[in-house]
């Protein structure tokens, strides 16, 4: 956890500077929106409201499980904290969020106007960060990382395109829920792991295994919190908007449940879910196999996953902290 | 002008191979929004609806006005348009605006979420067209592509902040324009000439001109554009939201008249201006010689962009097209 730790505190240094571009006294007002929305600044900053930067720590561990200095892939993990902080501020828009972790959203705070721009300002940060490899790496092994990023960005507002065409749709199944999952989630994360092994001058062929972990940890990680949204303790308390189903997700247990055709199917289709059916709904779910079924798909994901990072070697103590995280982030313990 | 026209048709074929990246079968109308917000499909779609596609002619005319071939610098020339029209997709939110080129904006026909969704998806593009410049150019002067675009997105950033930060503000002055300008209008067109001269094989020196011209010749139009608003003919015929005045638009002249502290300051000061007052507070502004100080700096401007201009040596048919293009933007005929 020493590892994990001085990891933790280099990126958050590492995205202060990234995000500092902007602290300029025309510009204060705009930084002081970003830092707010990154966790560190405003009421409720600090550690529970910057989230777990999960991503960045796949970047670093990745380049240093091939053997390499994590330190000059810094910009790179900062960049994809970055992007995955724009898309938040985006999605909370689109999704008409009030709060993020606790606190108001940017948008609920600033306005739609200001929302977006923020938005806007962390995506074309995050290429201005990764831009910062060319200290270290050479130009060719900087343009790869581009275009590593860039194509994941592509990925992800395709999943976000699928994820807000699917919100007024009660004809899905699950062979919709892929496309979108891969390109909403799977796709940074698999991006994270591709670039942290080409920073860790992986050849070809082991990259493509990093790349391939985060992939299908990204899609086993999803349908795990997609589990949780049902089954989990706080959305069984049926409090309004913890529970998946009240927010109408179109998660994997309820294409499930939709493909079966049943009595949830029926129930869905007559319109939104309340807070007091939650239980009923989760049983009916149940007991039409819908749970299994994702928690198949899930250990399936897993199974992939940890194949592909063993195929990796991992390395050392960051090998060890790479293991570790993608079991702790896959529900099976630290 | 035979050389603008095959310009222009090398732009538009360029940027539907550049868009056509999202033309898959689940993706498919992700890409119909895309090309209807570009102007080439949908109701109303043709010429009138695309934009006069004047970036990307900076680009090229700039490289091929260097000596080199414009041919290769295409993907940059797709790269600044994309970027152009993921700005207004998102302006157009920020702005409330219904329509753009007489047609409905896209948020207005598909919503706010589909909407941001849709200038993301053009942001991503365009740094992914980028990238193309890779099968033509060293990585060295890729990279420095990328990071001119880069900065000069982060300067929009900046500048929309500002202009919706002064949305509401009455304390204004002439000083708070230029940023705001500057970052809304210049840095793009300064982008475009000097990735143009850095993609014709410049010197640095040269790039320099080059990019110093674009950003006078942006600084100049935009101060135009404000003149028209108020002064040009649909703007003086009193049709409401035609004239900057209704729209509460703060450019240059306002800002004049409202450093001047006079009538047109206090009238401003008092509510929304109605289509009815237009012509009394356009008269208003040029009796307190708001307008002669608006075209004294387009003069000043004009100026400062024609002698980088010159200094920056443009060659050829595409030296003479660049200064006729810019004497057009500058109102100064063809």
């Amino acid at each position: 956890m020493m590892l994990i730790n001085t990891l933790l505190s280099a990126i958050e240094h590492e995205l202060k500077k990234q995000v500092a571009r902007l602290d300029e006294p025309h510009t204060r007002f705009f930084h002081d929106m970003l830092t707010y929305h990154m966790g560190w600044t405003g009421e409720g900053a600090g550690p529970e409201s910057t989230g777990k930067r999960i991503r960045p720590l796949l970047v670093l561990l990745s380049a240093a499980s091939c053997g390499a200095d994590w330190q000059p892939a810094l910009p790179a993990a900062a960049a994809v904290e970055l992007i995955h902080n724009f898309s938040l501020a985006h999605d909370d828009i689109q999704d008409n969020s009030d709060k993020r972790r606790g606190r108001p959203t940017v948008w609920k705070r600033w306005g739609i106007a200001q929302g977006i721009n923020v938005g806007d300002g962390l995506f074309v940060l995050a290429h201005l960060a990764l831009l910062d490899l060319n200290n270290a790496y050479p130009a060719a092994t900087v343009l790869n990382a581009v275009h590593i990023l860039h194509q994941s960005c592509l990925d992800l507002t395709r999943g976000q395109f699928l994820d807000i065409l699917y919100q007024d749709r009660l004809d899905l199944a699950v062979d919709d829920y892929w496309p979108m999952v891969s390109g909403k989630t799977a796709a940074l994360i698999a991006a994270c792991c591709h670039m942290g092994a080409l920073l860790g001058h992986a050849d070809p062929e082991r990259q493509e295994h990093y790349r391939a972990f985060g992939q299908f940890l990204g899609l086993a990680f999803q349908i795990q919190d997609d589990l949780l949204g049902i089954w989990g303790d706080e959305a069984l308390t049926g409090k309004s908007t913890v529970s998946d189903l009240v927010e109408g997700k179109k998660s994997l247990p309820v294409l499930f449940g939709l493909e079966k055709n049943g009595s949830f199917a029926r129930r869905w289709r007559q319109g939104a879910i309340r807070a007091e059916e939650v239980r009923e709904m989760a049983a009916l779910l149940e007991a039409e196999s819908a749970r299994k079924s994702a928690q198949e798909a899930a250990q399936e994901m897993t199974a992939r996953a940890l194949d592909h990072l063993r195929r990796a070697e991992p390395q050392g103590e960051a090998g060890e902290a790479l293991r570790s995280l993608a079991n702790q982030l896959l529900g099976r313990g630290a």
